[in-house]
């Protein structure tokens, strides 16, 4: 390990959150691992909620080696509304692979998508996800995206953008588009 | 050519716009650039004012066939304060770039990065970029960067998401971090 590199690693890694309802939280984070990606790192997406496959970032990233991404629920498109009992499991169940993926310490950034959404519903308790994060090692970086972050995440966060809308396409009855929206 | 692919075509690109104060805009458009080359689509990227090459995006995006990254200026940083000649010289050549991409039309998604701030230093002509715009075949989704964003691309814009700063990791005097900032 050169002098430079092992300074990076020693430098403690960040809490990012991307919140706010305009759009751009998720793309911001998946920008993120891109950039991880091409310094030659490893990165961990995990989805909470979201279940679907056909996302442009889903086809990309399966072919990235450095990204590995995990969903925990099979469901073609996010809740509305309220969250239904699969969801629920979904969220135990990528709350078990944050734990793994923390204590193996492999990967140089995690992020955590839709997590704010999820600990809004109470489909995730806050203290807990606060308690495994104490637990990672120098270097980590966790981004946590979604709408509504707990105040609790914003307080140990170094880094917190709300992603306020100004216009959105929906407003004037343009539909979601491939390729821009998943 | 099928047919869903043929109404996926006609549907008139978006005008997105990323600005703000806050962390995340060109991060966004990166995110947004590999969602569209997931569904297998061509991105072309222009950077405005910034001319470094030792990022991640620029490392990885150099791998992906479908995605085109151009720099007209050879610099190390952004510029602080008042932009430079240089600058001026570069900037003018972006716009040529953008006017030839748009004229070829082989492009699904257009990221002009930093393109607000050009603006706004009046190193590029927002009229100029509006007509070009309007030349653009049906389809192509062009995405503008930076703080500053002029009323003027608003006003046209679909999207338009200002990214607030809430809490940045500057304030507490941690630097730029490679893999998370460039």
């Amino acid at each position: 390990m050169t002098r430079e590199k092992s300074k990076i690693r020693r430098q403690k890694g960040l809490i990012i959150v991307y919140t706010g309802e305009g759009k751009g939280k998720t793309t911001a984070a998946i920008g993120l691992a891109m950039r991880t990606a091409g310094w030659e790192k490893k990165i961990a997406i995990i989805q909470f909620i979201k279940g679907f496959k056909e996302t442009g970032e889903w086809k990309l990233i399966k072919n990235i080696d450095q990204i590995d991404i995990y969903q925990t629920i099979e469901s073609e498109t996010a809740f509305i509304g309220k969250p239904e009992k699969k969801h629920e499991g979904g969220c135990k169940k990528a709350v078990l692979i944050l734990r793994e993926l923390i204590t193996s310490g492999k990967h140089d950034v995690l992020i955590l998508d839709e997590i704010n959404n999820a600990i809004f519903y109470d489909l995730v308790e806050v203290g807990e996800i606060i308690k495994i994060l104490k637990k990672r090692s120098a270097g980590q970086t966790v981004v946590f995206t979604g709408r509504n972050a707990a105040q609790e995440i914003i307080e140990i966060a170094d880094l917190v953008t709300e992603m306020k809308k100004i216009k959105h396409p929906y407003d004037k009855g343009i539909q979601a588009k491939r390729g821009i929206d998943y």
